[in-house]
C-alpha cells in the first residue's frame, strides 16, 4: 500500500503549563486523538485526503476545548464569527467561509463552496443564505457559546484587554489538518473562531488560501496556526510549498524558515506539514501546540507541549 | 535619481471591441492616465510606493468607468460589496477590507488597517464601525451606484445570467496598481466591486494578500485582475514573486507561467508587475486589459486592447 498520513493541530499558543491540569491536558490529547483516528480510518479505507481532513475537523468543531465551532472565540459583541478554509492539492480547488455564525460545520460549507460553486470564498450572510438553500445543517448562533468562552470574554473585557497579537494575547485552539491519501492526493484545511475579544469582522489566515493553508500534490501540504496576521503577511503556507518546490528545501527546513521569518516580524505560531513521502513535521514557536499525527509508517502521536 | 515606476490596471476582461466606441475607449485611457500621472508625480516628488498607489487607486475608485467604488459591480441584491487590499513590500505589512458598502475609499481604509491596526483584514460592518470611529469618509451605499451598473444588473437578471466565471461571464474594471519608489520600496494594491450579479458575500482575489497582490522589496510587485477565483487557487501574485526569488525567473516569464497555469485551469485574466529594476510587464489573456504605466526610463503608456 502507498503511504498514507494525517496530521492535525488544535492550535498553537502560549498556554500556561502550570495552570493546565492533567485533566485539561487529557481532554486536549483525547479530543485530537479522536479526530486523528477518524481521519486516519478514512484514509485506510481508501478515502481521499479531502474526506479525511473534513471528517477530522468536523469532530474538532464540536469539541468545546478547541477554538472552532463550539467553543470558538467570541468577538467584542460576544458572538462567534467563524472562518474555515480547505484546499485540494490535486486540482488546487479551494473554498472558504468567513465570519459565519449559524452554520454548524463551517468546514463542510467551505468544502461545498470548493466543490459545488465557482467561488472560493463567501462571507457571513451570503454563505449562510447558500447553506440554507442547499440544506446544510444550521444552528442558532448561541449553539457555539460555552460557559468558558463567555466567562473568558467577560474577564478580558473587564480588564479591557484587546485581543491582538500586538498586545501579546494568547491565541489558542484553532484547528487544522493535512493529509496524504493512497492515491497521492494531498489536502489542507483550517477552522477557527479567531481571537477572543476580537474586533468585529477581523479575519486572519485560517480561511485564506496560501496563508493559513496550501497543498500541492507531489510536493506537500501545510496548515498554520498562531498569530494569524503574520501568516497572512508572509503568505506562509504557499511560501513553504514554494521553497520545497523550487529550492528542494526539505519540509522541516522550509517550515523553520517561515517560522523564523515570522519571528523576525514579531509573530509566533506553529505549522503542521507533510511532504509527498508522508514525512510529518509539526514545529511551533509558542509554548504549546496541540497536535497529533498518524502515518502508515507506524507513527501515532498526540501532544500538547 | 534611482528608478521610479508605476503601473496600473483598470481590469482585464472580454470587452467587446466592436461595441466599444472611441468615446468609451478614450474615457478609459484618459481615466487611467489621470491616475497614472497622480501616482507618478508622488513618486517623482519623493513619495513612497504606498503613497503613490493609494493616491492612484483613490482616483479610479471615483471614476464610474471602473469596477471599484463608484461604478462597482452589484450583487444579486443590487448592492455593492467592495473589496480592497494593499501590501507594502518593505515590511510585508498588509491590509484589506472585504464587502464594505459605505466607505468612500476602500483602499484608504485598507491602508489604515495595514498601518494602524494589528490586523490584516476586516469584513463588512466591522470595517465600517472602525472607519466611522476614526473619521474616514463615509457615504450612503447608493453613492456607488451608477445608471450603467443598475441597468446592466437588471439586464443580467432578466436573462438570469449568473455572473460566474464558470459560465463565461465577463469581469471588467477592477483596478490595481504597483509601484517602485526612489528608496527601492515596492508596493501593490487592488480595489474592486467584484463580479456583476455576484452571489452575496462572494470574495475574490483582490483583497487577498498573495493571491491578488504581493510585493517584496528587491524582487518585485504584482497586482492581478480577471477571474479572481483562479488567482486565489494559484496564489498567483505570491507564486510570481516566488519564481522570481527562488528560480531567478524574469518578471515577464514568471507572469506568463502563472497566466498559463490559470489558463490550464480554465481561467483568464491579466497582471501588472514590476521587478526591482523598474521593468514593467502587463500581460493578459483576455481580449482587453485597461492598463497604464510610467517609469523614469521614459516609458508612458495607457491602453485598452
Amino acid at each position: 500500500m502507498n503511504t498514507i498520513a494525517i496530521a492535525l493541530h488544535g492550535g498553537a499558543g502560549d498556554r500556561d503549563r502550570s495552570a493546565t491540569t492533567p485533566d485539561n491536558e487529557r481532554e486536549l490529547t483525547d479530543s485530537i486523538a479522536e479526530a486523528r483516528e477518524t481521519g486516519y480510518m478514512i484514509l485506510e479505507q481508501g478515502g481521499t485526503a479531502v474526506d479525511a481532513i473534513e471528517a477530522a475537523i468536523r469532530i474538532m468543531e464540536l469539541q468545546p476545548c478547541f477554538n472552532a465551532g463550539v467553543g470558538g472565540a467570541l468577538n467584542t459583541d460576544g458572538e462567534v464569527e467563524l472562518d474555515a478554509g480547505i484546499i485540494d492539492g490535486a486540482t488546487h480547488v479551494t473554498g472558504a467561509v468567513i465570519g459565519v455564525q449559524r452554520i454548524k460545520h463551517p468546514i463542510t460549507m467551505a468544502r461545498y463552496i470548493m466543490e459545488h460553486t465557482p467561488h472560493v470564498a463567501l462571507t457571513k450572510r451570503g454563505a449562510e443564505l447558500l447553506a440554507e438553500s442547499i440544506g446544510v445543517e444550521m444552528v442558532e448562533k448561541e449553539f457555539f457559546l460555552t460557559d468558558e468562552t463567555v466567562r473568558l470574554l467577560h474577564r478580558m473585557q473587564e480588564k479591557e484587554q484587546a485581543a491582538t497579537q500586538g498586545e501579546g494575547k494568547v491565541v489558542l485552539g484553532t484547528v487544522g489538518a493535512v493529509a496524504l491519501d493512497r492515491f497521492g492526493n494531498m489536502a489542507a484545511a483550517n477552522s477557527t473562531g479567531g481571537i477572543m475579544n476580537k474586533r468585529i469582522g477581523r479575519v486572519g489566515d485560517a480561511p485564506m488560501n496560501g496563508a493559513g493553508m496550501f497543498a500541492h500534490n507531489g510536493i506537500g501540504a501545510v496548515a498554520a496556526t498562531g498569530y494569524g496576521e503574520f501568516f497572512v503577511r508572509t503568505v506562509a503556507a504557499h511560501e513553504i510549498i514554494a521553497q520545497m518546490r523550487y529550492c528542494n528545501t526539505t519540509v522541516d527546513v522550509a517550515c523553520m524558515n517561515v517560522l523564523s521569518e515570522i519571528e523576525s516580524l514579531g509573530g509566533r505560531g506553529g505549522l503542521i506539514a507533510l511532504d509527498a513521502h508522508g514525512t510529518v513535521v509539526m514545529p511551533f514557536t509558542t509554548t504549546s501546540m496541540v497536535r497529533a499525527t498518524r502515518t502508515s509508517h507506524g507513527i501515532i502521536t498526540a501532544d500538547v507541549w
